[in-house]
């Protein structure tokens, strides 16, 4: 079967009704962090669901502690059982947190079509991260069923509601559900393109540790007159203490916290100076001139294949307007290390609260909250799955996709390849200036066009290689 | 004229109405820091200048650019004009924000009359600092003015609205009204005593630097795996700097921060150690245990004759449940320093900002708030005024008045010795768990009534005196 220039045309002549249905799952504010929000991630999971069950997939909700996981099974066609490869799509229903609110254009969770440099844009939590992506390859599908009344190639769908938040059950659901889930690569679109004109294929991806760290002082909120001088300050001392995350020379201070990462390789260092990265105009998108990190690394070495530490958030005390002469009772701040393969995230998370708890006075109370842990990955490119998405990313453009590295995480990459042995292909469309997990979030209109045709693409390609 | 027993006697008759004034004005929630509540502070104003007015006060509200303050006189006795002197009593109507409301047993603008092991207590923001204290003498000059017609002395009130936000606008105002402000000697009761059987005058006070400073990085908030290792991270460059603050000896790092701090005269240690302070029970009382601040000096030296740094508040990123991966654009925190005599104000605000500015990265843009700077001042003891206050609290308690230092900060007190030539007996009566600043302040009945006893006391002892 080689239909693909019939799904495209087709794809064509229906793109506002594929919008409008991205659009409406943009609507359910499924945000995985907040518990208020618990009933919209079961919507969003059911609004999956349902989209999927219209495709002639087996599909359904499955429980977990948390947020559902949407699990849906479609056989592909008659002609193709038992030889053609069976492809498992992931993608995540769940959004960040809209907050900071007051800083968006308009609300998070009624999408707006507005003009930009690059045609139309859907701004909305959400519009790229992950129902944007998640979005292309449903749409995808849904263009090959109508065209041909089935889907070229067997394939599998998990989307969880819970990548926001680390993912947490998801490990233990893949050990559950792994026989259910046999498959020969599992495809993600949750990562980005080079530029709008180039399109990339991502072959690592860092991992992560979230923490949170509170630090309980005195019994109530203390006059800094009349205690200052004696009794322990909260936030002198979690800034003491969270201060000294980094030395002069930018790396991270934890004990042990460079053990297992290694340089980047002579011919990928070559291959990633061959992108001519401009780091000043990166930064000068958000209004930044001079980098920080580790010193005498590279701009993309720093943020794709270096590990870092980030205070995410942080508070204590008073902060309302003017002045209050407290000594505050507790301060927290949540903190995370992005990490590389060769980094234990378990590890890390000791060295840190070890860290913390080497650096404040006697009468600190700690408490560690852990929000998730992930280890940096390489996917693997020597694998025909790879070949046949780089060559329908370069028809579609007209260009060859680029090998990149990422810089966020996607913990379930680790996951699907120790617990179900499958390698993955990460495919994805996003701008490095869509504000993903920023106010503003947005997708381009062209670079969710260009996905969706490219999912096409390669569904019409391995299922003509293979039969 | 010696009429104090019979005043005493009255103000213990009419216990219960006094009482009752004293809680109506801390209903009104003057919050001088909070702009929302601009009307109260001058409904608390007006409250306070109407009192006056019923004891034959002329009185009135002046306006500064910030919140009233109120001004009154009384010419005392006919038989006395020119000879008595002239008392300026000061206090403040506003007070410190309630927050972090939830910690409150009662709602903190609705005062609590409840028992504790003192007797009863009232329990509400001001309960103490400044409404309560100030009623004692509001109370006091009632009772002198129900028995005998009229006031023992000539007495010029001032109660400011902005003790609370640094008292910015009071030295303007005290220089414009100078002449008409002229008097013998201050009388505050904004301190404590040593204990609830002790009575004191306090002889020093610190001096306050209170400042806000906010980190600008990014235009808007990032991705922390985006654009981790190189975008800067406002909080962890906030940290950095505030977590220098102090050296591994306690000391604050600030450039010259010691110049001019001298140590405690021996007698004036002696003295103080003869005060038997338990700084392991002051501390056990709050749920501390460790002393933090100077290694190798006394607790009462730490909070009375040395200076300090507390950050007593800091905020920046998300702080809600659960993770949310951001690179924050900003962050916050409100810095302040407490002064000893001997210390420049506006020096220590400029080296702290120097102290920030050298310890950030280039793309940071600092702002700096200012929310008021004063001096460390001692007070004069050899004066007729002192005797007589430390006699009659003697009287009053069956045990003489100790001296002791003030860790807090009243800026008025320099204030009134350089631009009117005023010395201030500083006459307290809170005591060091009345969770001043704290969620439950509170005020024991049993201070205010031998508080209101005391100033009846002065007066009469100051009246026979002079005659």
């Amino acid at each position: 079967m080689n239909q693909t220039t019939d799904v495209l045309d087709l794809a064509q002549a229906t793109a506002a009704a594929a919008q409008a249905r991205w659009l409406d799952w943009l609507r359910i504010p499924s945000v995985s962090a907040q518990p208020a929000h618990a009933g919209d991630c079961r919507t969003a999971a059911t609004w999956a669901r349902d989209r999927l069950a219209e495709l002639g997939f087996t599909a359904e909700l499955r429980e977990t502690p948390g947020h559902p996981v949407v699990v849906a099974h479609h056989p592909g066609p008659d002609s193709g059982a038992g030889l053609q490869p069976r492809l498992l799509y992931y993608g995540h229903y769940d959004v960040q947190p809209a907050e900071p609110l007051e800083l968006w254009e308009s609300p998070p969770f009624e999408p707006a079509v507005v003009d930009g440099p690059h045609g139309r844009r859907v701004v909305a939590r959400g519009a790229v991260d992950d129902k944007g992506q998640v979005a292309m390859w449903l749409e995808a599908f849904r263009a090959w069923h109508a065209t041909i009344g089935t889907l070229p190639l067997p394939i599998t769908v998990v989307i969880e509601g819970e990548e926001e938040v680390g993912s947490k059950h998801l490990e233990a659901f893949l050990h559950t559900y792994a026989p259910d889930l046999t498959a020969d690569i599992a495809v993600i679109s949750d990562t980005g393109m080079w530029n709008i004109d180039t399109p990339a294929l991502c072959t690592s991806l860092r991992g992560l540790v979230y923490m949170q760290v509170d630090l309980h002082a005195a019994a109530r909120d203390l006059h800094s007159g009349m205690f200052g001088g004696s009794a322990l300050n909260p936030i002198n001392a979690l800034t003491k203490a969270l201060g000294q995350l980094h030395g002069p020379d930018g790396r991270v201070q934890l004990d042990g916290f460079y053990d297992g990462v290694t340089d980047v390789p002579v011919e990928q260092a070559a291959q990633w100076a061959d992108l001519g990265f401009d780091e000043a105009a990166f930064l000068g998108n958000v209004g930044l001139k001079t980098p920080v990190g580790e010193r005498g690394r590279g701009g993309l070495e720093r943020m794709w294949a270096r590990p870092t530490a980030d205070i995410n958030g942080i508070w204590g005390g008073y902060t309302g307007p003017g002045s209050k002469t407290v000594i505050a009772a507790e301060a927290s701040a949540k903190v995370s290390f992005r990490l590389v393969p060769g980094m234990d995230p378990d590890r890390v998370a000791a060295s840190f609260e070890a860290f913390v708890r080497a650096r404040v006075p006697a009468d600190a109370r700690l408490v560690f909250h852990d929000f998730g842990r992930s280890p940096g990955i390489r996917v693997a490119i020597d694998n025909r799955f790879v070949t046949a998405a780089r060559d329908v990313m370069g028809e579609e453009y007209g260009r060859p996709a680029v090998l990149i590295g990422g810089g966020g995480s996607i913990p379930v990459v680790e996951a699907f390849k120790r617990i179900l042995g499958l390698d993955t292909l990460l495919m994805g469309f996003g701008l490095q200036d869509d504000q993903i997990h920023s106010p503003n979030e947005k997708f381009e209109v062209a670079c969710f066009r260009h996905g969706l045709r490219s999912h096409v693409r390669l569904l019409g390609r391995l299922s003509t290689d293979c039969i």
